[in-house]
């Protein structure tokens, strides 16, 4: 693991995340780019302190000099923004597979020469667009697929929240510290940390790609060098038309991730904060409450294996995150012993389209909002 | 009362709406331009014969000519939009009080031309921007002026309906007949039928105008003459932006109007399903659910006024018109003994409001969603 | 009208839901026992200084002497439960058709005289169990009806309630203050109040009959003469089990009127705050929302005859009570005309069975829960 | 482990819930009678074959022979009922720390013996009443004691499924086929499975215990040999009264396990299938939402000790069993190091009074429904 230090937010999410199926086990770290806090965090985790190393590199380069059956599998990166591409590069360079917290690097460009790389080293690449992880998401792109809804006509996609309402990076809040520190964040904040999940979100179950946007990007809190908010028209390569927008200074706001998609025949929605439901309307007849649930007898495939427990246990946020190692961990076994299953995890190309929606929505948003194609 | 025969769905409502309080009688009606329907209704609704007239020309005129005592008190119009500004003139011009359904005209200047008349006549105009009678609407609005929220920065106005998904105008459904006709609707559908509303909430209540849009206007119903579909991007006189998106094709969802405004310090969430209830969320505090009712000291004076049970007892749609036509009323016999109370009901500045905003939507997306000022 | 004074709640709500279609009207009224309050309340109402009566006495007699197109159709009582079954008793005696609050009288027997009276009479007599107005209701009873969701096994009826938490009788509530003596409101508050419509509501839309039972009543304020807060176990004629709570100091509650129905293959949850969705279970299946609107085309008759406007406008507790007020009009316009049209009301037979369920509960409560049949 | 073979359920629940925070490590297991199932299992779970036990007799001895930094440190107990107390007897005489599925034994007796073993051992021993361990549970009980809601008047529980309503158990499916033997069972299938949660818990957040009870225990499903739902009357020790029902024949019902408190000035409401709020309901405020969340200043140190996300990320089941098992571990640790923490998590106290409260209900259910005392 490069990050996941000790007050780091997703680290201890991911490993909670990884630990759960009790298929992946912590090898190593690279928690912090101060050898005695990795050192500090390594213990912590039961490390030995030999494997708990003073940077990503010396990691993977001690690592690779370890016996094969020694070595860790994977290296999963957790960092903020700024240190993705870098330890990706290196562990693929080093024959390592990658697991990378989104988004996947600091620009567009630099997403490209990720992908690259990916491809020429034949390597797994995972990216933690951990949303997708959830059974009824992967419940509602069955069914887009499925031609239930008909032809998709309209999305709408949002994500709010209120944590950065106030100057609280002032304060020291370590999440608010680099989220909004342009040579750690790169170069949004509101669209990069929970736009671009929303985008994902949109185009994992409308199976569309967003053709054009157009974009209203806002810094509402005084002082702050990145956005905070921002309102996006969308037109889909299918000619649906859609409408994201994501905020930060929602006051009031937890994490309100929300997606809503019409089709000719039916329509979709899904919340974040309710994530074990989803509403499926058919023109005509009453409301359906789809559930989460082994249960579940009309489930796709797609959510019943991402599901762990029977209806009415709810399963959360770790487990999307879990589903995102799972079937990751389960794709470089499949690899290993020659299989080509198919697994569902978001990969390098859903790092690349990221990038150029977050480059697209800053460009018009600085353009009075003017159409930008991607 | 102009329009409301019997197949018509909002004149009934009108009539529910304005019997409620037992403080406004139905005297007469021109209830269809056919002569026969009108008597019909008429005698459906225990009129003498004289008094079921068989256009609004006729009612004007034949009830001017009654004693002052006996004739109507002022005109209600309840017709398809190209049927508002010509008999709210023409009562305005005879010296009645109308209260007029919404869209106000069939385009601003026509707006414009009875605003003047409203403005010479002296009489009384209500607009029935009926979502503004809610009670929770208007606490909304006593909270955004109290100051408890902070200055705005954010305000998310949606109204997605689906009962236009399909070309239901061809099977003769009345309602969606006009509206889907230029010649009776005006320039625009979706957004002059529903999106106005949105729009007129979100000003209502956050006290804000605004200033200019950017709009996506679709059509997607192939073969359909006007937009069935509007996304748009706002931005208020005070620097708050925001988002509205009103649809008619969203399959699945029944009259969907939300509203949401952030402050800097908390923000407010209403929804029209579920009217009784206005979320308050303050920074740092659990989110509060205020709840219609008259038992509830907590609430503005606004809002109490415009309740009638204690709460737990549902108030709804028909009770949110009939608060529109009891202020209405109100002023009117307030006007009369010489008073000059403060009532609360959308006007003709509201109408007018409307039609310029409707007009700079559909101008707005016939150029490529470029900015237009209001 | 008989009762309705200015400070009355149930009056206001009364007239509200008359005149709402437009098909009733407010002749003359018995407002208070005090003629001044009475005539009050009457030219407040637009009545004529001669029709709005002393007593109820006076009401009948006087209204009797006059032309019988002149003349009130029928009485409305809704007055403290004391004062039920005299007025009740007089108008059928006068030849009045009577619509009366429930519970219909101070006692058993009492109610088994007035239906001896009404079947004498040959009159029609409505009670206000309003709840039973509401299209959802009426849908769960179709839905029971039609043997959808099986056989029934358990009843879960609950109507909880805060606001005599506190001992609000003695700082003059007028509500609490009858409501709390046993001389107005006979021997029971909360079961009488409200328990009873939890059980009219399980046994109308179940259509089984409550056999026996087993109750813990309580009075949890000191110094109350009547009980505050009631819990029963129920067995059905049909075998089926169930619990019936209903509280008056469950504190922060507004009016939570709940039932749920489970029969062997599906069940239905119904909410009086949500009262435009009913919840249909169906083993296997994904839950449906079943809503209200003219538009539905899965709904029954019955329920789409108790609808006013298409779904998403949100109908309430004033329509619920109008319905009742519509179909006991219609029957006794049915019966002139010489018809005989099915309506759906609460009648004499409701009215008898609650004050035998009222009754059982108070007994079962004062021998410590014993089992009491009905 | 004992028990939690491969087609069980809550083996890998409880698994995962272990493995969850990385602090606890699975080294041995007796997962079934079956050798070569639990062989299976084992290898399945990555542990070397010698540690997979044929039985958990061989698994205590020989556990106990290796040496004590090798051996495991507590036995966890995930067998049906019958499998309760003897291997958690035989683990405490062998000196090993136990967490034991609830219900504690077969009988109240077992109970007793079982609870004087523990006292004597001086080891820790858990009980799985996971429900306890999510956080708005800690968080209501932390209000209760705090006396802002005032002194208890009224408790509803209530824990209602539908899974068995048919006879599956005939079909091979596992969980229902021991539930309802009670060979395997014991005395009772749903108040034992589920009414016993709905009893903890309730006892748990209001501190009070059930003096005495009076219950309505059914079997609807023909044939079943024990109950599959109970409907009970409770007094609680204050003099505030309950009601508390369970069905495992509540059709299209998930896992509703749902509890509401009132007291004399505020509320409580808890409901399983939305774990991340609780309801807080005080006279005459608008309702509150508190919620789940590191980021929620407002809450109780126990309720934020058993969180792992900042507010929005929803937390589950699984959770809810890891805190216990957080808490069980860190007690464990706490006595090895001579510290004596005060951690939170059901122990043989619950263990004694659930079978207690299981047998009482039973026996008054037999009783037709006489009052029984706890």
């Amino acid at each position: 693991m490069v990050g996941g230090g000790q007050d780091a937010f997703i680290g201890a999410v991911h490993r909670m995340a990884a630990f759960l199926d009790g298929e992946i086990e912590l090898v190593c770290g690279a928690f912090s780019s101060s050898e005695s806090k990795s050192q500090t965090t390594g213990a912590a985790l039961y490390l030995s302190p030999e494997r708990a190393y003073a940077s990503f590199e010396e990691m993977i380069v001690k690592e690779k000099a370890l016996p094969e059956e020694a070595r860790m599998d994977f290296v999963s990166i957790v960092t903020p923004n700024y240190l993705h591409a870098k330890p990706a590069m290196l562990a693929l360079e080093n024959g390592f597979h990658v697991l990378c917290e989104k988004p996947l690097a600091l620009s567009y460009s630099e997403a490209l020469t990720l992908r690259k790389m990916v491809k020429q080293s034949g390597l797994t690449f995972g990216l933690m667009h951990n949303y997708t992880g959830y059974p009824m998401v992967k419940e509602a792109k069955a069914i887009v697929k499925s031609g239930k809804i008909g032809p998709i006509r309209k999305v709408i996609a949002e994500y709010v929240q209120g944590w950065l309402a106030a100057r609280i990076e002032e304060s020291g809040q370590k999440q608010a510290d680099w989220r909004t520190d342009p040579d750690k964040a790169g170069i949004s904040c509101c669209v990069g940390d929970i736009g671009t999940h929303a985008e994902n979100l949109a185009e994992y179950i409308s199976g569309l790609k967003i053709s054009e946007l157009s974009a209203d990007v806002s810094t509402f809190v005084k002082g702050r060098k990145l956005d905070d908010d921002a309102s996006v028209l969308l037109r889909f390569d299918n000619g649906a038309k859609g409408v994201l927008f994501s905020s930060q200074i929602a006051v009031g706001e937890e994490n309100e991730l929300k997606v809503r998609i019409y089709g000719e025949k039916g329509s979709l929605e899904w919340l974040q904060s309710d994530p074990n439901s989803l509403l499926v309307k058919m023109e005509g007849e009453p409301v359906q409450i789809y559930r989460t649930g082994v249960d579940k007898s009309y489930l796709s495939k797609a959510a019943l294996n991402a599901t762990r427990l029977p209806g009415g246990h709810p399963e959360g946020y770790i487990e999307s995150l879990a589903n995102i190692y799972k079937e990751f961990a389960r794709t470089i076994h499949g690899t290993k012993e020659g299989r080509k299953d198919e697994f569902d995890f978001p990969d390098i190309e859903d790092g690349v389209r990221g990038m150029r929606f977050i480059e697209a929505v800053i460009e018009s948003g600085s353009k009075n909002a003017q159409w930008v194609k991607l």
